[in-house]
C-alpha cells in the first residue's frame, strides 16, 4: 500500500558536470523523487542540463535551492574537494544528503560530515553506485547466506585507458568502486586491518597511474585491487573466494556476469589425522558444477535513488551510509600514505566513534 | 653447414618424477642430443621411464652415468633441495649441466653452482622453459627492438587450482615462471631493485596459497605477479606496457596468444608547454590498430634442449644461464623475507660477482 | 565550407512506436535536420515522444505535416504493411522519404515506391542502419580496396532470444540486417543469383522461428545467414572470406569488433603444374598476422540521418537507396517462397528497371 | 568382479597413417586390449609405429595377422575406399571389427559390411570417437533424461583452416563428426528424414570447401551443420535446443565445455486461450540460471576401445555400431546428391533391413 509517507522526495542536484546529468535523468524518471533544482557554479551548464524539463529550475546559487521548502534532500556531484562545504551547508539547512563517491576529500572531512548528519538526525548516504547493481547484490547475498563458505579472498581488477587526472591518482579515481564493493559484501565480523599500496608513474605526471593495493583482513583473509590507467584493454573482474565456493564476476560480460564455481581444494579435518600425515592428506581437489545465476537488468543509480528516498521516508540508515563512505576513505588515505612510503604496511583507523 | 662439432651431445637425465619424462622424451626425439642414461633414486621409476627405448640405461647410481665418457652433459629434474648436490657432482665430473627451475634451494646454493661452473668452464643452464616458447621470444624481440617504446610495466597473473605443496609456498611454485620471463624480456639496463610480497594462507596449511609480488624496477618501472592456488578458473595472462605500445599475452588462447595494441595515452613534450598548462595539456588518447603477430607452434622444451646442446658445442653462454637462475632466486628469497615481515619492501642483492 | 544549401533539412517523423523515438532523438541532435512533426495514428503516443521538445508538433494527421512547407522530408517508422501508403503520400506531396527496413511489405510495393521517387526526382532512402556503422563501413572499404582479394564467402549468424512475431517470420525480422550488409559490402559485379531457405517452427506458432538462408552469388561465391529466435545466447558474427584475407566481425565485442586474418590456404598457379600433380601441389597453408583495425565510435543512425540530409542537399543517391531496399526484398520474397517449398532453390529477379 | 571373460581382447591395427598411431597408443595402454600386430601396405611405416613396443609385430600382409589365433579383433584405420575390402576379409576370418569413420566409401558398401557382420554374429563398431567424449555423453544423457524437454533443433559449426582433400569434399571430411553426434544424441523416435546441402568451391579445386547441410527431422525439428576449410579461426560449437532448456557445447573451451541454459521462450497452453488472443498471449520470456556441469577429463578413444572390448566380451551391440555408421553414410550420400543438384532436398533411405 502506497501511503502519504511514500510521496516523492523533493530534490536538488548540485553539480552539473560529469556525473550530475545522470542524477538528473534518474531523479526525473523515478517515482520516488521530484527534482526541483539543478545547481552549478556555472549557471549555463546547469541550464543546459535541465533546459528541456518542465518544473526544474537552474541556478548557480545553492542557497536558492536550500531555501525552497519543497526541497527535502540534496544530491551532490561536485568535485570531492567541495563535498564538505556543499554537504555541510545542506545539512545545516536541514536537508538530507546523498554524496557522490568519495564521501569527502579526506577522512577528517568525511568524519565531520558523518557527525553533522548524525547529530542532526538526517540521512547521509554515499552513492556507492556499484553496490546497487544486481551483480553486487547477488554477491552480497551469496556471501551472507554462507553459500561461499568462509570468506577467504577478494581479488579485483579495474583497468582501462583512463585520462590521467590532475589532482588524484589512479587509486582515488578507480579503487573507491572496489573498496565500496568490498565493504558491502564482506561478512559480519570481517574487516580490513591494514593496507599496503604500490604504484608507478611511468608518464612522470606526478601521480601514480598504476597501483596495486593489498588489504589484510581480519581472520587471515586478503583483498587485492589492481587499478591501471594505461591498459589498452578494459578489464572489470572480481573474484571472491570462499571455503566452499568461489565466485567470478566479470562486469563486461553481460551474458554471464556472475559464475559460482563449486570447485576447489578440500581440506580434511586436521584432528582426524596424525601429525606427520597432516600436510599430505589435507588437500584434495573437488570438481563440481558452475552456476551462472540469472540477474535482473536494472539501472544501479535508479536503485540507489530509491534507497535514498526510502531511507528518508522510513527514517533508516542507507545500505551505503556515510560511515561506509568513511571506511573507504580510511583505506584510501592509508593507501596514499603507503604509496608515499614505498609500500609500507599502514594500519587502518578502524571504525570511528 | 653441419660439421663434426654439431654431433649430438651425450646426455644423462637425472630425476624421473614429474618433469624428468618430458626431458627424456625431448632428448630422444632431438637430433641435437643422444640420451644414454636415466638416473633416479627409485630405480624402478627410472626403468619405467626409459623401458621401451633402445640404448637408454636406467640406474639409481648417478656415478655410473657420470663415469661413462659418452655422457657429456646432465639434465637435472630432481627436487630443488637436491640441485646443489647433484649438479655439483656432475660439474666436478666435468659435465655440462642443465637444471630444472628453480636453480637451487637458495641463492647461496645457486651462487655456489654458478661459480663452480664458471671456474670449470662448463655450461650451466637453467631450464626456464617459458623463455623458449615462441610467445616469449616474440615479446623479447618486440621489447628489445623498441617496438613497445620505453618499458613501463609488466603485470602477470598465473592462477589455477593448484595442489598445495608441502615445502614451498605458491610463490616458489608458480612465480619462477613469471620472474624468469621478466628477466628474459627486460631491456638492457632495466632490472629489479626491490620486492614486496603479500600472501594469505586461508586453508591454514602453513604456506601462502595466494600471493602478490611487486617489483620496483630501475627507471621507475614496475612489475607485479599474482599467483594463486585457489582459483577455480585458470588464468595465464601477462601485460607488458611501453610508452609506444602495450602487449597482452594470453597463453590459454592459442588462436591469439599475443596482441600488440597501438593504443594508449600520449604525452605532449613538457618543454613545449607553459608550466601552468602542463598537466592539462599533457595527456591525450590514442586509438590505433591491434596486431596479433603469427607465432610458430614449437615445443618449448625442444628449443631449450637445442640451446643447451648449441651452447656446449659453440662454447657460449645460454640465453637462460646460471646467473639468470640466480637472479630469479634473488627475487624469490627477498619475496619470502617480505612475506615473513608482512609485506615490507626488501632490497635485492643485485648481480653477484 | 558550409553554404546555404547545407541548412538543416525540415523533417517529419511518421511512427512513434519502437523505432520512431530513435529517429526523433537523432533528428533533434543532428545539425543536419530540423524536426517539425511527429506523426502517429495514436496521437497520445506521438505527444509522449515529442512532449518535452520545443518546436516539435505531435499530430495523428499525416496531411497536417505534409502541408507544412517547412517539411522537406519524411522519415517513416510505421509497420511495413503501411510503408507503401505513407511513403507514396509523402512522395506525392513532394517530400523526400527515408523508410525503416524493410522498404515495403512486398517487392511489388517496393518497386512502386522506387519508381515513384525516381519519376518525381525525390530522394528515397532505405534506413539500413547497420550500413552506417563504422564496422560495416570498414568491411566495405576493405572489400572494395581489394585487401581481402577475390570475394569468396560471407557467413552471418544473428541469433538471440527473440519475441515471436505475429505476422512475420524470423527471416523477415532479422535477416534484413544481414542482407542489407551483404548488399552494401559486395564488390562491383558480384550479386546474389538464387536463394534457398530452410526453417523450423518448433513452437508451432505458424511462423519459422529458426531459419537458414543460402545465397548463390555470381562468380561461384556463397553467402549464408543463420537467424534464430530461440537461442539463449546472443551471437552477432559475420565472416567475410576472400582469396587474400578473411575478416571476422563480432558486433558484441566492442574491444575488437573486426579482425582481419592474413591466414589461409594458398593456391599455386595451376598453369605452372603438370596435370597429375595439380591437386597435390595446389594448396598450402599461410600463417600470417591478424590485424584489428581501430574503429571510431559513432551512432549509426546519426550517420544515416546525415547521409539522408546530404543526399537531399546535393541531389545525389543515398548509399542505401530504394533500389538497395528492393534488392533485399527480392531475397526475402524468394526466401519465403523457398521456405514454402521446403528449401527449393528460388532464382532472384535481379535488378528491376 | 573381473572374471576370465574380461581378459584383454587380442588386437591387430590395420593402417599406420594419420589415425592408426592413435589406435596403437590407446590399444597399448588399455587393460582391455592386447595389441599383437600393426599392419600397413607400407611395411616401414608399420614398423616405425610399433618399433619400440615389445610384443607387437609389424607386417604388410593382413593375412598374417588374421591367421594368428591370438587376434580376436581388428581395428581399421585405412582410407575409406579400402574399408569394405579390409573389413570383409577380417569378418570372413571370424574377427570382430572396429572401423574408422566413415564406415565405408558408400552406403552400399557399408550395408554389405553390416549384413556380413550380422550374419556372422560378429561385433562391427564404427569409431565415432566424439560419441565417447564426456561432453557428448553428457549431452545424450540430458536429452534422453528429458532435461532439455522436447528436442527442437541442433546447430553445429565445425570450421577451421583445413587442407583441401584430393578425393573428398569438406562434408565428407568434417561432417561425419557432427552427424554421428546427432545420431547419438537424438531422442528415441526422432530421426532425419531429408537433407539439403549447399556448397562452394571458391578455390576451384573441384570439391566443395564450404558447405551447409540442413536436415529435416521427424516431428518438425531441424538440424544444421556448417563445415568450412577456409576459416582462419577454428570454431567447434554445437547448440542443442529443447522446449525446456537449451545447451551450448564449445569444444574449444576446456574450462566450460557445456552450458545448459534455463532460459527461453515459454508458451501458454493454447487450449486456455480464446482463438483470437492465441498468438499474442502465447509467448513470454523466461530468464533462468545457466549451469555448466562438471565433466571428467578422459581420452575419447580410450573409452571407445573399452566399449569395443566390452561388446566383444559381453556379446552386445556397440553404442556406435555398424548401423550408426550406415545412418551417417545415408546422410552423406544424400548430401552429395543435393550438392550435385544445387541444394535440392533429398530424402533419406531410412533404416535398412
Amino acid at each position: 500500500m502506497r501511503t502519504e509517507t511514500q510521496r516523492p522526495v523533493g530534490l536538488a542536484v548540485v553539480g552539473a558536470g560529469y556525473w550530475g546529468p545522470n542524477l538528473v535523468r534518474n531523479a526525473l524518471v523515478s517515482p520516488h523523487t521530484q527534482l526541483h533544482y539543478v545547481v552549478d557554479v556555472d549557471r549555463e551548464r546547469a541550464e543546459r542540463v535541465c533546459a528541456s524539463y518542465a518544473g526544474v529550475a537552474a541556478t548557480d546559487v545553492l542557497a536558492e535551492a536550500l531555501c525552497d521548502p519543497r526541497v527535502e534532500a540534496v544530491a551532490v556531484a561536485t568535485p570531492a574537494c567541495t563535498h564538505l562545504d556543499v554537504a555541510l551547508t545542506a545539512l545545516d539547512a536541514g536537508k538530507h544528503v546523498m554524496i557522490e563517491k568519495p564521501l569527502a576529500a579526506s577522512y577528517e572531512e568525511g568524519l565531520h560530515l558523518v557527525r553533522a548528519a548524525e547529530s542532526a538526525g538526517l540521512v547521509l548516504m554515499c552513492d556507492h553506485t556499484y553496490c546497487y547493481t544486481p551483480a553486487v547484490a547477488k554477491i552480497r547475498e551469496l556471501v551472507h547466506a554462507g553459500v561461499l563458505g568462509d570468506f577467504q579472498f577478494l581479488d579485483s581488477v579495474r583497468i582501462n585507458l583512463g585520462l590521467v587526472q590532475r589532482d588524484i591518482n589512479v587509486l582515488w579515481d578507480l579503487a573507491p568502486h572496489d573498496l565500496s564493493i568490498l565493504d558491502f559484501v564482506l561478512p559480519q565480523g570481517c574487516s580490513p586491518l591494514a593496507v599496503a599500496a604500490h604504484g608507478a608513474d611511468p608518464l612522470g605526471v606526478g601521480q601514480a597511474c598504476i597501483a596495486y593495493l593489498t588489504l589484510q583482513l581480519s581472520g587471515g583473509a586478503i583483498a587485492h585491487v589492481h587499478v591501471n590507467w594505461l591498459s589498452p584493454t578494459k578489464v572489470r573482474t572480481t573474484m571472491v573466494g570462499g571455503s566452499k565456493r568461489t565466485l567470478m564476476w566479470d562486469d563486461l560480460n553481460p551474458a554471464q556476469r556472475i559464475a559460482v564455481y563449486d570447485r576447489g581444494v578440500d581440506m580434511a579435518d586436521p584432528d582426524d589425522l596424525a601429525l606427520d600425515e597432516r600436510r599430505e592428506a589435507m588437500v584434495s581437489y573437488r570438481s563440481g558444477d558452475m552456476v551462472a545465476p540469472a540477474l535482473q537488468e536494472r539501472e544501479a543509480l535508479q536503485a540507489a535513488m530509491e534507497e535514498f528516498a526510502a531511507c528518508i521516508r522510513e527514517g533508516r540508515t542507507p545500505a551505503t551510509d556515510g560511515r561506509a563512505g568513511l571506511r573507504v576513505l580510511d583505506v584510501l588515505e592509508a593507501a596514499n600514505r603507503s604509496l608515499m612510503f614505498h609500500g609500507s604496511v599502514v594500519a587502518l583507523r578502524g571504525e570511528a566513534r
